[in-house]
């Protein structure tokens, strides 16, 4: 089985259960005991689960590497053929949030180059797919990134992260916030890169990822046309450490890059 | 009638017309020259001459302050019964966003007062109404704001507004970026004020509203059982100048408004 069509049956696996899920935690009532986490951490859980209980069965000797279950240990440079999930991105928003802005994102590495991606909306049941040179598909449509010409014009997402490192991640956000026509941040990088990819977005700058959070939207990318890179222009690397993510339509890249130094330099 | 019973009535007729508007904006073929933002402008319209004759019918004597259709002039204390419509709030949302984050707004007023308020969310369907000292409504259930108790925890609302204005802005979104727990900017102040009504957000910052974007969620708040003011703690005036609007499930409220002014002290 190709590998984007193994992310494909995956996603048609887990849907139902997730959605299940999803809307049993918001309708909790005084009678039970349960904490909307709960339902969080079983989706998280059975996900991941189910991912990992496929690949052994398909592409037995590959490597996992997942948010849960003790799959969060790597290096700095995986090689061979390795797979990265995120069960559930954007777990606050799976929490509290009155729009629905979670998924479940996928992506399979060759020697630590993004070969094949997939994200699963699962309350839409949209499922993006992307391979290496054969373009972003949505449900089966090609995706193009927006034509915006400038940051003045654009429509920019941002990111906060945790709070310890809030400060510091300020310095990379409030170029794109002064200089960008509109922003976002919505609480999901996974979504945040598929607003991209779609063109509903122009860009999205966060100043760290791991893996998973990063792996299963930049292919996605990159794919419909977009650009992704480090904040001095180079290429993301998907288990190193990053100066910044930066993913945008290509067209405002340069431009946003160079905003975002301008200011560094002064800070 | 009731005010309120008018914003409903007026809202179950103007919802199927609003979701088919933003349905044909994003199926715009390649044959075709319309442009998504001539589907905006024939919501907006739409809505707001709609609401115009059903008030001219029911209560012909009030006045009418909308964003279209040469409504918006106001002076900074309207008397009387006065009626604040915004009939597409989130309007970028509209156009471009993946998830569909916009709503009709509607506020009723006494002497300046807010008496009765409403927000439809077109897509979802769910309608919001409020009755000053009777509570809020979510389609008949009864609201809660949050019981989040601390800036710590919290998931803040911030909002950037227009370009031009952004740097001062920013003076009163940084304390809320670098003292809560979750950030985040959906672009619909209306939207904003619901989430903070219905507990799925624990604040909202803005700097500066016009009526049409405050009035129609302030009481929906208020009446959840949350708290609005300005930044020194003043209440909000709905057709003066305000310095900032802020509005809080209440237990966080003084907590950010001391982290702002604290903040503003030094910029």
């Amino acid at each position: 089985m190709k590998e984007v069509d193994f992310i494909k049956s995956f996603f048609d696996e887990v849907r139902e259960t997730v959605v299940d899920l999803y809307k049993r935690r918001s309708d909790l009532g005084s009678s039970t005991k349960s904490d909307p986490t709960d339902y969080l951490t079983q989706a998280d859980l059975y996900v991941q689960r189910c991912f990992h209980e496929r690949l052994q069965k398909e592409f037995p000797s590959d490597f996992l590497i997942g948010e849960e279950l003790g799959f969060s240990n790597y290096s700095d440079n995986v090689d061979g053929r390795a797979w990265i999930i995120d069960p559930i991105d954007g777990t606050a928003n799976f929490l509290r949030a009155y729009f629905p802005i979670f998924c479940v994102g996928v992506a399979f590495c060759i020697n630590a180059e993004i070969s094949a991606s997939g994200v699963l909306v699962p309350i839409t049941g949209e499922i993006f797919l992307a391979e290496k040179g054969a373009g972003a598909y949505m449900n089966g449509s090609r995706l193009s990134v927006s034509n915006t010409d400038s940051l003045e014009k654009s429509c920019i997402q941002v990111d906060f992260g945790r709070r310890e490192s809030r400060k510091e991640r300020l310095s990379y956000i409030i170029p794109p916030v002064l200089n960008s026509g509109l922003v976002r941040c919505y609480g999901s990088a996974i979504m945040s890169f598929v607003f991209v990819a779609v063109g509903s977005s122009d860009a999205y700058v966060h100043s760290a990822l791991k893996p998973w959070d990063l792996a299963p939207g930049i292919l996605l990318v990159e794919e419909a046309g977009g650009k992704t890179s480090q904040i001095d222009g180079s290429p993301i690397k998907v288990f190193g450490k990053n100066k910044g993510v930066i993913a945008t339509n290509g067209i405002i890249h340069d431009e946003l890059l160079r905003s975002i130094n301008e200011y560094l330099k002064h800070v």
